[in-house]
């Protein structure tokens, strides 16, 4: 007889992973390298050191090697807030009247509120371990900035944050969490940096961008003595440390011998999809097991599902590597209507590569439907989701609500990656009405298309 | 040999407790009577009967039954996010190289945020079972109107807020997530009731206050067919509920043999306080067992420390029943620079027999140090705490130190009641070195019990 499946699912402390997985090892066609942009040729951990931590490079170009061992310290630090539970929504699943058995994995408690610690608590290990002094990035919503604050004040690192000015001006909170935890958080286009100097003077009202940002975080830690720059999603060592979520997936399904038939996870530039997907892909690249996987992005922002598997830059400021991914062009830019923190113009290199592989598909949902769905799971399954999530949520319940209709008892288990306390605002608009959706027409993406750049794609 | 301890003491689902524990059953001082201030004689359940539900009557008024059973339907809910984990402070610990073994029972871990949603979906529960149309309430920080919130969306009963109009404004947050569980959200004074109009009249730009939304939601209440009022604190029968959260720490310790020496809560009306140590203290009543319970209260609204043991008016308003309790004078207006909810001017009636029965110690602690002691915690164990909750931590830090001194390996048990993520206005103050320590003289003091009640009195 089958154990009743509790509420939630908690591994013993014991059982969170003691390695993360490359799921690159198992690829038949491995992602296409990054390209350097000055040259056209595929960067080398040399050209990457300035920039990067060392040990992280490595795993950024690692396309073999299935297993990274977790150091003991990063293992330390997880303890505080993992293993994260796997939820049974039982509630969702009798207010749906659907035949299928949902299920979640709740990234959200930790006080950063999302996955992101997993890969920040990992980068600020290497820098430290590095002996650097300190992190520089950027934030744009607040969740990585948060994290990264987070990870830098228990290793003893400094960590230069640079946020979107209409975000610290708008998010005054979250800036003052990354405050709490001793971060500096600079508004960008700031005068501490050539870059953002030279924006203010041709546009000194100028709310920013995160394309900016990220040029001032860059030029920032290559110019600081013991600094570098890290990054929170995109990146193959990020999908390498979020699978952590992954495997205590497996793990949890495992332990009840739960069988999954479906996989949902939202997606902006990859990091929790491919944390959550990656050990399951595995499997079915490795032909032991078949799982439909479904990335769910926002239909302002669709890279997956109208852009185009190209050579392009990671950053609107075109100073970063090129890499090959579905994108919208690196000077798309997603309707300033949408609430959620899926606007990347890309997608992670990785997740681009099996999308265009099959092992992926893909939806594009509109933001009042997500909020539709998210209002929803608040009031029946209790937790305020963020907007990022709850376009995993809209899906699973689409599924479900598809499993009422044909009597199916399908399993499905998707990302909930974190909690929305600051996306309030957005949630103001659902409330008093006045969201919209705002879809690009197909004119808007072939002009970003048009410019993507010719190196690598030629 | 003893297990080892891990860093977070989850309970099986199974094992949350099935009865909630009346304390007063074995008190043998029992706590004073309430007293309709009309006639000075003690409340009955007639009297009752209009402003609160015939269920939550009974337990208000039952100083003899020592377990109420939880009912299925409330226990179910419970499971959306109990049990709530014991937390092994090993990184708190470590910071302050202490030999004390400290532990915290953290209830942050659901929407709402704190402690508040124990008693809420009871008392939601109880009003849908009388087969009411909704509930009123007020609410300042906005903890327990949140959980309120949650609680009557998952019964689908409706939910009027009477929320205190300048924190209805500078708390727009708060009041976005009451609204997407479906509450309405009116600041108070309002032109929505008699009192509310009375007001406005005499001040149209008052911010109002906690007494006035209380006297606008009894009002409301009473008026309006189908509708009853509920309280968030103070009363016995929110004490009683919030047992949950004393039990539930009770069988964690048990489970790993642990022996509290020093049990921590932080205290307002009291209802985490008395959730946390009243199963302690009926060990201690019953002759089975010895703990140093400390309430922590703010050095800004010190009811124990400085207040009278009298009986006073629960409300600043003055339209509720009276009640014995150590007070301040329903007319004391705590400073406006303090941060924290436990702004109160009395405490409950239970936990006032019992600290004048000498079962509880009490210390009064000032705001700019329980805010060094957040941030503290914040970034050496990962929870940013609410201002309320943090009252609690500074004494467990100061209290480890003390065991640093002496080199005794205490144990201490604290209460985490929530997440600050909520009140980052505060934590901005602290981070700007703008917050400061309002003390109130002793003459003020003493020239708000000059104004106590003659009734209950003489």
């Amino acid at each position: 007889m089958k154990q009743k499946i509790p509420y939630k699912i908690y591994l013993l402390e014991d059982e969170i992973p003691r390695q993360w997985y490359n799921v690159r090892a198992d690829m038949k066609n491995k992602p296409a390298p990054l390209i350097n942009p000055a040259n056209g040729k595929p960067l080398t951990a040399d050209d990457l050191a300035p920039i990067f931590c060392a040990d992280l490079n490595k795993q950024e170009l690692d396309n073999d090697t299935p297993y990274f061992d977790i150091p003991d310290e990063v293992l330390t630090f997880y303890k505080m807030y993992r293993p994260s539970p796997l939820v049974r929504a039982y509630f969702l699943e009798k207010a749906l009247d659907t035949p299928a058995k949902i299920y979640y994995k709740f990234e959200g408690n930790n006080t950063s509120g999302s996955h992101k610690l997993n890969s920040a608590i990992a980068q600020a290990y290497y820098a430290k371990k590095q002996g650097l002094k300190g992190v520089t990035t950027e934030t744009g919503a607040g969740q990585w900035g948060t994290a990264l604050s987070m990870a830098c004040a228990y290793f003893h690192l400094d960590c230069k944050v640079f946020m979107v000015k209409c975000s610290y001006e708008q998010k005054p909170f979250r800036r003052e969490v990354m405050r709490t935890y001793g971060a500096s958080v600079t508004p960008s286009p700031s005068l501490t940096t050539k870059v953002g100097q030279k924006i203010l003077s041709e546009h000194p009202d100028t709310g920013g961008s995160l394309g900016c940002a990220i040029s001032e975080a860059v030029e920032t830690a290559v110019t600081h003595e013991g600094y570098r720059y890290v990054l929170g999603s995109v990146l193959n060592q990020v999908l390498l440390h979020q699978t952590v979520i992954g495997l205590e997936t497996q793990k949890a399904l495992q332990k009840y011998d739960i069988h999954p038939d479906i996989i949902i996870g939202c997606a902006g530039g990859g990091s929790n999809l491919g944390g959550l997907v990656s050990p399951f892909i595995g499997e079915m690249l490795r032909g032991e097991a078949n799982y439909r996987v479904i990335a769910v992005e926002p239909a302002s922002c669709p890279s997956f599902t109208r852009g185009k598997f190209a050579y392009d830059y990671c950053d609107t400021g075109m100073i970063c590597p090129l890499a090959k991914m579905y994108t919208l062009g690196s000077q798309f830019i997603p309707s300033p209507s949408h609430a959620g923190g899926l606007r990347f113009h890309g997608m992670s290199p990785i997740l681009s590569q099996l999308y265009h592989d099959g092992y992926i598909e893909a939806r594009a949902v509109e933001q009042t439907s997500v909020f539709d769905a998210a209002e929803y799971f608040a009031r029946v399954e209790g937790t305020l989701p963020a907007p990022e999530s709850s376009h995993a949520i809209r899906v699973a319940i689409d599924e479900a609500l598809r499993c009422k209709e044909t009597g199916e008892a399908k399993t499905i288990v998707f990302g909930l990656t974190g909690t929305g306390y600051f996306d309030l605002t957005a949630y103001e608009q659902y409330n008093n009405h006045t969201m919209t959706d705002v879809i690009p027409s197909d004119a808007t993406i072939a002009e970003s298309l048009a410019k993507l750049p010719k190196v690598g794609n030629e």
